[in-house]
């Protein structure tokens, strides 16, 4: 038994790092279906050949549609 | 030696659901300090009570204007 993912899109790169490893580490917003389940949106940190990763969160498009508005709600707030 | 956190703020609730144990489940978008660290956005679940939380995600500012930004790319593409 193991983890099989199939990345549906590469989304966008939110940041990069070097690791202890020298290896570069990019935390990533994909669409990703894990275990042949539903795709949905993944935001965990990868090694730059995806050969490792972190721990990390799946949203569905409804979670994602309120982590935006809730974000956006808060920078108008704090202004 | 422990785990601390400090919610700075309570952004958004993204979903709800009912675990196993009839406990209520939110996943949520907060800002918080662990352990004494920076403030950063903060995407996991907690169960109502905040007595347990799933692994998740931290993302500082530009990594969430990133997120957003790569997600509204998304949708317009898909659109």
């Amino acid at each position: 038994m193991g983890i099989n993912y199939d990345i549906k899109k590469h989304i966008a790169i939110l940041s990069s790092r070097i690791d202890r490893n020298d290896h570069i580490c990019n935390t990533e917003l994909n669409l990703i279906a894990w275990n042949g389940h539903e795709p949905r949106f993944d935001i965990r940190e990868w090694r730059e050949d995806h050969g490792q990763c972190s721990y990390g969160v799946q949203l569905n498009a409804d979670e994602m549609e309120n982590l935006v508005n809730g974000f956006q709600d808060y920078k108008r707030q704090v202004k």
